[in-house]
Protein backbone atom coordinates (compact mmCIF):
# COMPACT_ATOMS: atom_id res chain seq x y z
CA UNK A 1 0.00 0.00 0.00
CA UNK A 2 1.24 3.21 -0.52
CA UNK A 3 -0.67 6.73 0.85
CA UNK A 4 -1.05 8.88 -2.28
CA UNK A 5 -2.20 12.83 -1.60
CA UNK A 6 -3.43 16.01 -3.22
CA UNK A 7 -5.80 16.77 -5.81
CA UNK A 8 -4.59 15.68 -8.62
CA UNK A 9 -3.10 12.63 -7.21
CA UNK A 10 -6.59 11.37 -5.90
CA UNK A 11 -8.27 12.56 -9.16
CA UNK A 12 -5.94 10.86 -11.69
CA UNK A 13 -6.03 8.03 -9.38
CA UNK A 14 -9.85 7.69 -9.56
CA UNK A 15 -10.02 8.66 -13.56
CA UNK A 16 -7.64 5.52 -13.95
CA UNK A 17 -9.88 3.43 -11.60
CA UNK A 18 -6.94 2.41 -9.29
CA UNK A 19 -7.89 -0.02 -6.58
CA UNK A 20 -8.17 2.73 -3.12
CA UNK A 21 -8.21 1.29 0.48
CA UNK A 22 -9.90 4.18 1.39
CA UNK A 23 -10.34 7.73 0.61
CA UNK A 24 -10.03 10.73 3.01
CA UNK A 25 -11.15 13.98 1.94
CA UNK A 26 -11.40 16.87 4.60
CA UNK A 27 -14.52 18.72 5.11
CA UNK A 28 -13.69 22.07 3.59
CA UNK A 29 -13.17 19.81 0.48
CA UNK A 30 -16.33 18.14 0.89
CA UNK A 31 -18.01 21.14 0.81
CA UNK A 32 -16.37 22.62 -1.68
CA UNK A 33 -15.91 19.63 -4.21
CA UNK A 34 -19.33 18.09 -4.42
CA UNK A 35 -17.63 16.06 -7.74
CA UNK A 36 -15.41 14.15 -5.71
CA UNK A 37 -18.22 12.66 -3.39
CA UNK A 38 -20.22 11.53 -6.39
CA UNK A 39 -17.08 10.11 -7.97
CA UNK A 40 -16.44 8.39 -4.96
CA UNK A 41 -20.10 7.32 -4.28
CA UNK A 42 -21.18 6.32 -7.76
CA UNK A 43 -17.79 4.33 -7.96
CA UNK A 44 -18.17 2.63 -4.82
CA UNK A 45 -15.35 3.60 -2.66
CA UNK A 46 -14.44 3.80 1.02
CA UNK A 47 -14.31 7.05 2.14
CA UNK A 48 -13.95 9.42 4.95
CA UNK A 49 -14.78 13.00 5.67
CA UNK A 50 -12.11 13.96 7.77
CA UNK A 51 -11.15 17.41 9.41
CA UNK A 52 -8.12 19.85 7.87
CA UNK A 53 -5.85 19.46 10.82
CA UNK A 54 -5.76 15.93 10.93
CA UNK A 55 -4.73 15.05 7.17
CA UNK A 56 -1.98 18.35 7.74
CA UNK A 57 -0.33 16.62 10.89
CA UNK A 58 0.38 14.01 8.42
CA UNK A 59 1.03 14.74 4.76
CA UNK A 60 2.26 18.11 3.53
CA UNK A 61 0.30 19.83 0.35
CA UNK A 62 -2.29 17.63 0.97
CA UNK A 63 -5.15 19.89 -0.45
CA UNK A 64 -7.26 18.05 1.44
CA UNK A 65 -7.04 14.97 -0.73
CA UNK A 66 -5.72 11.99 0.66
CA UNK A 67 -6.08 7.64 -0.27
CA UNK A 68 -4.49 4.51 0.85
CA UNK A 69 -3.46 3.24 -2.89
CA UNK A 70 -2.64 -0.67 -3.51
CA UNK A 71 1.16 -0.58 -4.86
CA UNK A 72 1.96 0.70 -7.61
CA UNK A 73 2.89 -2.17 -10.99
CA UNK A 74 6.38 -2.68 -11.20
CA UNK A 75 7.34 -4.80 -14.50
CA UNK A 76 10.40 -6.54 -14.77
CA UNK A 77 13.07 -7.38 -17.46
CA UNK A 78 10.96 -10.59 -18.47
CA UNK A 79 7.97 -8.12 -19.54
CA UNK A 80 10.12 -6.06 -21.91
CA UNK A 81 9.25 -7.15 -25.20
CA UNK A 82 5.34 -6.26 -24.27
CA UNK A 83 6.77 -2.48 -24.67
CA UNK A 84 7.82 -2.86 -27.99
CA UNK A 85 6.01 -0.91 -30.96
CA UNK A 86 7.31 1.26 -34.14
CA UNK A 87 8.91 4.49 -33.01
CA UNK A 88 9.03 3.32 -29.50
CA UNK A 89 10.41 5.16 -26.50
CA UNK A 90 11.73 4.13 -23.29
CA UNK A 91 13.33 5.90 -20.45
CA UNK A 92 16.43 4.83 -18.67
CA UNK A 93 17.88 6.21 -14.91
CA UNK A 94 21.31 5.34 -14.37
CA UNK A 95 21.22 6.24 -10.73
CA UNK A 96 18.98 9.28 -10.20
CA UNK A 97 18.45 9.89 -6.53
CA UNK A 98 16.51 12.68 -5.76
CA UNK A 99 12.75 11.97 -5.33
CA UNK A 100 11.64 15.82 -6.91
CA UNK A 101 13.66 14.95 -9.52
CA UNK A 102 11.69 11.74 -10.04
CA UNK A 103 8.64 12.81 -9.65
CA UNK A 104 9.18 15.76 -12.14
CA UNK A 105 10.59 13.45 -14.96
CA UNK A 106 7.24 10.82 -14.92
CA UNK A 107 5.08 14.28 -15.64
CA UNK A 108 7.55 14.26 -18.43
CA UNK A 109 7.00 10.30 -19.71
CA UNK A 110 3.49 10.51 -19.29
CA UNK A 111 3.31 14.11 -21.43
CA UNK A 112 5.77 12.81 -23.94
CA UNK A 113 4.31 9.75 -24.57
CA UNK A 114 7.01 7.28 -23.24
CA UNK A 115 6.30 3.61 -23.15
CA UNK A 116 8.71 3.17 -19.86
CA UNK A 117 10.76 4.00 -17.36
CA UNK A 118 13.71 1.50 -16.28
CA UNK A 119 15.63 2.45 -12.94
CA UNK A 120 17.95 -0.49 -11.29
CA UNK A 121 17.27 -1.88 -7.82
CA UNK A 122 20.26 -0.29 -6.34
CA UNK A 123 21.80 2.92 -5.50
CA UNK A 124 18.69 4.51 -7.55
CA UNK A 125 15.78 6.56 -5.97
CA UNK A 126 12.18 4.04 -5.92
CA UNK A 127 8.24 4.96 -5.55
CA UNK A 128 7.83 6.98 -2.78
CA UNK A 129 4.86 9.08 -1.36
CA UNK A 130 6.73 12.00 -2.45
CA UNK A 131 7.30 10.59 -6.03
CA UNK A 132 3.94 10.21 -6.41
CA UNK A 133 3.13 12.95 -5.09
CA UNK A 134 5.69 15.44 -6.78
CA UNK A 135 4.21 13.35 -10.21
CA UNK A 136 0.66 14.99 -9.57
CA UNK A 137 -0.77 11.86 -10.84
CA UNK A 138 0.78 11.26 -13.73
CA UNK A 139 2.40 8.04 -12.86
CA UNK A 140 -0.67 6.44 -13.04
CA UNK A 141 -0.09 6.47 -16.70
CA UNK A 142 3.60 5.44 -16.10
CA UNK A 143 5.16 1.99 -16.72
CA UNK A 144 7.78 1.66 -13.98
CA UNK A 145 10.45 -1.60 -14.66
CA UNK A 146 13.00 -1.65 -11.69
CA UNK A 147 16.05 -4.55 -13.19
CA UNK A 148 19.47 -5.79 -11.42
CA UNK A 149 21.32 -4.89 -14.54
CA UNK A 150 21.14 -2.00 -16.60
CA UNK A 151 24.12 -3.52 -18.89
CA UNK A 152 21.87 -6.43 -19.11
CA UNK A 153 18.49 -4.36 -19.65
CA UNK A 154 21.05 -2.63 -22.55
CA UNK A 155 21.60 -5.93 -23.83
CA UNK A 156 17.97 -7.08 -24.53
CA UNK A 157 16.88 -3.55 -25.52
CA UNK A 158 18.92 -3.47 -28.75
CA UNK A 159 18.17 -7.55 -29.91
CA UNK A 160 14.71 -5.93 -29.46
CA UNK A 161 16.24 -3.36 -32.11
CA UNK A 162 16.17 0.17 -29.81
CA UNK A 163 18.96 2.50 -30.68
CA UNK A 164 20.97 3.58 -27.05
CA UNK A 165 21.06 7.79 -26.59
CA UNK A 166 23.38 8.14 -24.02
CA UNK A 167 23.64 11.95 -22.14
CA UNK A 168 27.01 12.85 -21.39
CA UNK A 169 29.20 15.34 -21.47
CA UNK A 170 31.24 14.01 -24.11
CA UNK A 171 28.11 14.35 -26.40
CA UNK A 172 28.88 15.49 -30.06
CA UNK A 173 25.18 14.47 -31.37
CA UNK A 174 22.34 17.35 -31.38
CA UNK A 175 18.74 15.84 -31.21
CA UNK A 176 17.91 17.10 -34.75
CA UNK A 177 20.16 14.55 -36.35
CA UNK A 178 18.95 11.80 -34.65
CA UNK A 179 16.25 9.40 -36.93
CA UNK A 180 13.13 9.92 -35.00
CA UNK A 181 11.54 7.20 -36.52
CA UNK A 182 13.73 4.59 -34.55
CA UNK A 183 12.61 3.48 -31.62
CA UNK A 184 15.26 4.75 -28.92
CA UNK A 185 15.75 4.15 -25.84
CA UNK A 186 17.22 7.19 -23.53
CA UNK A 187 19.81 6.91 -21.02
CA UNK A 188 19.99 9.48 -18.37
CA UNK A 189 22.49 9.77 -15.93
CA UNK A 190 22.93 10.28 -12.06
CA UNK A 191 22.28 14.33 -10.72
CA UNK A 192 25.61 13.97 -9.13
CA UNK A 193 27.96 11.81 -11.49
CA UNK A 194 26.50 11.05 -14.98
CA UNK A 195 25.97 8.24 -16.68
CA UNK A 196 28.36 5.20 -15.99
CA UNK A 197 31.03 4.74 -18.15
CA UNK A 198 29.89 0.93 -19.08
CA UNK A 199 26.20 2.35 -20.45
CA UNK A 200 28.41 5.07 -22.40
CA UNK A 201 30.19 2.77 -24.22
CA UNK A 202 27.07 0.31 -24.97
CA UNK A 203 25.40 4.04 -26.37
CA UNK A 204 25.30 4.42 -30.20
CA UNK A 205 24.84 8.12 -30.35
CA UNK A 206 25.86 10.21 -27.12
CA UNK A 207 23.42 13.57 -27.26
CA UNK A 208 24.93 16.99 -26.81
CA UNK A 209 22.61 19.52 -25.37
CA UNK A 210 24.30 23.10 -26.53
CA UNK A 211 24.77 25.39 -23.87
CA UNK A 212 26.47 28.81 -23.88
CA UNK A 213 26.53 29.72 -19.59
CA UNK A 214 29.46 29.02 -17.01
CA UNK A 215 27.85 26.81 -15.01
CA UNK A 216 26.68 24.59 -17.73
CA UNK A 217 24.85 21.71 -15.79
CA UNK A 218 20.79 21.56 -16.06
CA UNK A 219 19.17 19.90 -13.00
CA UNK A 220 18.71 16.23 -13.97
CA UNK A 221 14.78 16.08 -14.31
CA UNK A 222 15.49 19.75 -16.78
CA UNK A 223 17.80 17.66 -18.63
CA UNK A 224 15.58 15.28 -18.73
CA UNK A 225 12.11 17.29 -19.55
CA UNK A 226 14.62 18.38 -22.85
CA UNK A 227 16.00 15.03 -24.02
CA UNK A 228 12.50 13.69 -24.36
CA UNK A 229 11.34 16.90 -26.47
CA UNK A 230 13.64 16.63 -28.20
CA UNK A 231 13.14 12.78 -29.48
CA UNK A 232 9.70 12.64 -29.15
CA UNK A 233 8.18 10.54 -31.69
CA UNK A 234 4.75 12.56 -32.83
CA UNK B 1 24.17 38.73 3.91
CA UNK B 2 23.30 35.36 2.70
CA UNK B 3 24.98 32.31 3.66
CA UNK B 4 25.68 29.43 0.61
CA UNK B 5 26.22 25.99 1.09
CA UNK B 6 27.45 23.22 -1.52
CA UNK B 7 31.12 22.73 -3.08
CA UNK B 8 29.59 24.06 -6.35
CA UNK B 9 28.15 27.43 -4.83
CA UNK B 10 31.50 28.05 -2.81
CA UNK B 11 33.58 27.50 -5.71
CA UNK B 12 31.68 29.18 -8.23
CA UNK B 13 31.73 32.19 -5.50
CA UNK B 14 34.82 32.24 -5.24
CA UNK B 15 35.30 31.88 -9.24
CA UNK B 16 33.27 34.87 -9.84
CA UNK B 17 35.45 36.70 -7.05
CA UNK B 18 32.25 37.61 -4.89
CA UNK B 19 32.65 39.41 -1.44
CA UNK B 20 32.78 36.72 1.00
CA UNK B 21 32.59 37.58 4.76
CA UNK B 22 33.69 34.30 5.87
CA UNK B 23 34.17 30.63 4.03
CA UNK B 24 34.16 27.73 6.36
CA UNK B 25 35.60 24.26 5.02
CA UNK B 26 35.11 21.20 7.26
CA UNK B 27 38.01 19.38 8.81
CA UNK B 28 37.25 16.62 6.27
CA UNK B 29 38.02 18.37 3.27
CA UNK B 30 39.88 20.49 3.73
CA UNK B 31 41.90 17.60 4.16
CA UNK B 32 40.92 16.25 0.82
CA UNK B 33 40.85 19.49 -1.18
CA UNK B 34 43.90 21.05 -1.16
CA UNK B 35 42.49 23.21 -4.19
CA UNK B 36 40.56 25.39 -2.10
CA UNK B 37 42.52 26.66 0.53
CA UNK B 38 45.20 27.45 -1.97
CA UNK B 39 42.40 29.65 -3.40
CA UNK B 40 41.19 31.40 -0.23
CA UNK B 41 44.26 31.81 0.74
CA UNK B 42 45.60 33.15 -2.61
CA UNK B 43 42.67 35.25 -2.76
CA UNK B 44 43.20 37.02 0.79
CA UNK B 45 39.42 35.01 1.98
CA UNK B 46 38.61 35.07 5.71
CA UNK B 47 38.56 31.09 6.41
CA UNK B 48 37.75 28.50 9.11
CA UNK B 49 37.80 25.05 9.29
CA UNK B 50 35.42 23.61 11.36
CA UNK B 51 34.09 20.17 12.71
CA UNK B 52 31.85 18.35 10.04
CA UNK B 53 28.82 17.67 12.42
CA UNK B 54 29.29 21.83 13.00
CA UNK B 55 28.11 22.86 9.66
CA UNK B 56 26.23 19.04 8.91
CA UNK B 57 23.86 20.68 12.19
CA UNK B 58 22.90 24.01 10.33
CA UNK B 59 23.36 23.51 6.69
CA UNK B 60 21.91 20.37 4.79
CA UNK B 61 23.75 19.08 2.05
CA UNK B 62 26.74 21.35 2.68
CA UNK B 63 29.00 19.13 1.20
CA UNK B 64 31.89 20.56 3.58
CA UNK B 65 31.80 24.40 1.98
CA UNK B 66 29.63 26.82 3.33
CA UNK B 67 30.23 30.59 3.33
CA UNK B 68 28.59 34.16 3.90
CA UNK B 69 28.51 36.08 1.03
CA UNK B 70 27.40 39.33 0.39
CA UNK B 71 23.60 39.62 -1.07
CA UNK B 72 23.45 39.19 -4.77
CA UNK B 73 22.59 42.45 -6.63
CA UNK B 74 19.40 42.93 -7.67
CA UNK B 75 17.83 44.89 -10.64
CA UNK B 76 15.11 47.49 -10.68
CA UNK B 77 13.17 48.84 -13.96
CA UNK B 78 15.22 51.38 -14.78
CA UNK B 79 18.05 49.30 -15.11
CA UNK B 80 16.62 47.41 -18.23
CA UNK B 81 18.13 49.34 -21.08
CA UNK B 82 21.10 47.90 -20.02
CA UNK B 83 19.88 44.77 -20.96
CA UNK B 84 19.03 45.46 -24.38
CA UNK B 85 21.36 43.84 -27.29
CA UNK B 86 20.50 41.88 -30.57
CA UNK B 87 18.53 38.74 -30.28
CA UNK B 88 18.21 39.53 -26.61
CA UNK B 89 16.87 37.07 -24.88
CA UNK B 90 14.52 37.77 -21.08
CA UNK B 91 12.91 35.32 -19.22
CA UNK B 92 9.91 36.91 -16.59
CA UNK B 93 8.69 34.29 -13.89
CA UNK B 94 4.90 35.00 -13.02
CA UNK B 95 4.31 33.99 -9.83
CA UNK B 96 6.65 31.22 -9.59
CA UNK B 97 6.50 30.31 -5.91
CA UNK B 98 8.92 27.14 -5.54
CA UNK B 99 12.01 27.76 -4.31
CA UNK B 100 13.31 24.57 -6.27
CA UNK B 101 11.91 25.07 -9.40
CA UNK B 102 13.63 28.71 -9.05
CA UNK B 103 16.74 27.25 -8.51
CA UNK B 104 16.61 24.88 -11.33
CA UNK B 105 15.01 27.46 -13.43
CA UNK B 106 18.52 29.88 -12.70
CA UNK B 107 20.66 27.09 -13.90
CA UNK B 108 18.51 26.79 -17.14
CA UNK B 109 18.57 31.33 -17.50
CA UNK B 110 22.69 30.18 -16.82
CA UNK B 111 23.48 27.29 -19.33
CA UNK B 112 21.36 28.87 -22.12
CA UNK B 113 22.14 32.34 -22.28
CA UNK B 114 19.80 34.39 -21.39
CA UNK B 115 20.22 38.02 -20.35
CA UNK B 116 18.13 38.46 -17.05
CA UNK B 117 15.50 36.92 -14.97
CA UNK B 118 12.10 39.37 -14.20
CA UNK B 119 9.84 38.39 -11.03
CA UNK B 120 7.45 40.31 -9.53
CA UNK B 121 7.44 41.93 -5.76
CA UNK B 122 4.69 40.45 -4.78
CA UNK B 123 3.73 36.62 -4.86
CA UNK B 124 6.42 35.34 -5.97
CA UNK B 125 9.60 33.66 -4.89
CA UNK B 126 12.48 35.30 -4.20
CA UNK B 127 16.20 34.80 -3.63
CA UNK B 128 16.69 32.57 -0.65
CA UNK B 129 19.30 30.24 0.53
CA UNK B 130 17.50 27.20 -0.83
CA UNK B 131 17.67 28.88 -4.45
CA UNK B 132 21.30 30.04 -4.56
CA UNK B 133 21.70 26.21 -3.25
CA UNK B 134 19.71 24.56 -5.84
CA UNK B 135 21.24 26.86 -8.35
CA UNK B 136 24.38 25.10 -7.87
CA UNK B 137 26.22 28.14 -8.44
CA UNK B 138 24.75 29.47 -11.61
CA UNK B 139 23.23 32.41 -9.93
CA UNK B 140 26.42 33.73 -9.69
CA UNK B 141 26.36 34.59 -13.30
CA UNK B 142 22.30 35.05 -13.41
CA UNK B 143 21.13 38.96 -13.53
CA UNK B 144 17.76 39.41 -11.49
CA UNK B 145 15.52 42.15 -11.63
CA UNK B 146 12.41 42.36 -9.19
CA UNK B 147 10.10 44.62 -10.27
CA UNK B 148 6.00 46.26 -8.63
CA UNK B 149 4.48 45.73 -12.11
CA UNK B 150 5.18 42.76 -14.92
CA UNK B 151 2.87 44.30 -16.90
CA UNK B 152 4.95 47.93 -16.52
CA UNK B 153 7.64 46.21 -17.48
CA UNK B 154 6.05 44.15 -20.67
CA UNK B 155 5.13 47.81 -21.70
CA UNK B 156 8.77 48.97 -21.26
CA UNK B 157 10.02 45.51 -23.45
CA UNK B 158 8.23 46.38 -26.44
CA UNK B 159 9.32 49.54 -26.24
CA UNK B 160 12.75 48.23 -26.99
CA UNK B 161 11.97 46.31 -29.23
CA UNK B 162 11.24 42.57 -27.45
CA UNK B 163 8.88 40.46 -28.89
CA UNK B 164 6.78 38.82 -25.91
CA UNK B 165 6.03 35.08 -26.00
CA UNK B 166 3.64 33.86 -23.17
CA UNK B 167 3.01 29.93 -22.29
CA UNK B 168 -0.39 28.99 -22.02
CA UNK B 169 -2.65 25.99 -22.05
CA UNK B 170 -4.21 28.48 -24.98
CA UNK B 171 -0.83 28.39 -26.92
CA UNK B 172 -1.02 27.87 -30.75
CA UNK B 173 2.52 28.87 -31.41
CA UNK B 174 5.32 26.42 -32.26
CA UNK B 175 8.90 27.32 -30.84
CA UNK B 176 9.75 26.32 -34.28
CA UNK B 177 7.48 29.03 -35.96
CA UNK B 178 9.05 31.63 -33.94
CA UNK B 179 11.82 33.86 -35.91
CA UNK B 180 15.26 33.35 -33.15
CA UNK B 181 16.94 36.47 -34.47
CA UNK B 182 14.08 38.41 -32.76
CA UNK B 183 14.61 39.97 -29.05
CA UNK B 184 12.36 38.05 -27.03
CA UNK B 185 10.85 38.00 -23.71
CA UNK B 186 9.49 34.94 -22.36
CA UNK B 187 6.87 34.31 -19.42
CA UNK B 188 6.49 31.33 -17.63
CA UNK B 189 3.16 31.38 -14.97
CA UNK B 190 3.13 30.18 -11.70
CA UNK B 191 2.88 26.57 -11.01
CA UNK B 192 -0.60 26.40 -10.28
CA UNK B 193 -2.19 28.66 -11.93
CA UNK B 194 -0.62 30.00 -15.08
CA UNK B 195 0.15 33.05 -16.74
CA UNK B 196 -2.30 36.02 -15.54
CA UNK B 197 -5.00 37.19 -18.26
CA UNK B 198 -3.57 40.19 -18.60
CA UNK B 199 0.02 39.27 -20.00
CA UNK B 200 -1.30 36.87 -21.86
CA UNK B 201 -3.30 39.55 -23.97
CA UNK B 202 0.17 41.18 -24.01
CA UNK B 203 1.86 38.01 -25.38
CA UNK B 204 2.87 38.54 -29.40
CA UNK B 205 3.03 34.98 -29.24
CA UNK B 206 1.62 32.30 -27.18
CA UNK B 207 3.51 29.15 -27.29
CA UNK B 208 2.81 25.30 -27.32
CA UNK B 209 4.71 22.66 -26.11
CA UNK B 210 2.68 19.63 -28.24
CA UNK B 211 1.80 17.17 -25.62
CA UNK B 212 0.25 13.50 -26.17
CA UNK B 213 -0.07 12.31 -22.16
CA UNK B 214 -2.78 11.64 -19.54
CA UNK B 215 -1.63 14.64 -17.51
CA UNK B 216 -0.25 17.03 -19.86
CA UNK B 217 1.46 19.31 -17.71
CA UNK B 218 5.18 19.33 -16.83
CA UNK B 219 6.74 20.84 -13.88
CA UNK B 220 7.67 24.47 -14.02
CA UNK B 221 11.44 24.21 -14.10
CA UNK B 222 11.05 21.67 -16.85
CA UNK B 223 8.44 23.22 -18.96
CA UNK B 224 10.93 26.62 -18.58
CA UNK B 225 13.60 24.66 -19.84
CA UNK B 226 12.44 22.94 -22.69
CA UNK B 227 11.18 26.31 -23.88
CA UNK B 228 14.18 28.48 -23.10
CA UNK B 229 16.25 25.46 -24.83
CA UNK B 230 13.39 25.51 -28.04
CA UNK B 231 14.42 29.21 -28.33
CA UNK B 232 18.01 29.59 -27.56
CA UNK B 233 19.32 32.78 -29.81
CA UNK B 234 22.56 30.50 -30.80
Amino acid sequence: MITIYGKNCVYEALRKKSKLQKVMISSIQAEKDKNIIDILKKNGYKYEIVEKDKLDSKYKDNQGYVAIREDYKIYSIEDLPKFKREKGRILILDGIQDPHNFGAIIRSVDAFGYDLIILPNNRSVRITEVVAHVSTGAIEYTNIMYVNSLLSIVTELKKLGYWIVGTDASGTTLASNIDKSLSLAVIIGSEGFGMSKTLVKQSDFILKIPMVGHVNSLNASVSTGIVLNDLKNY
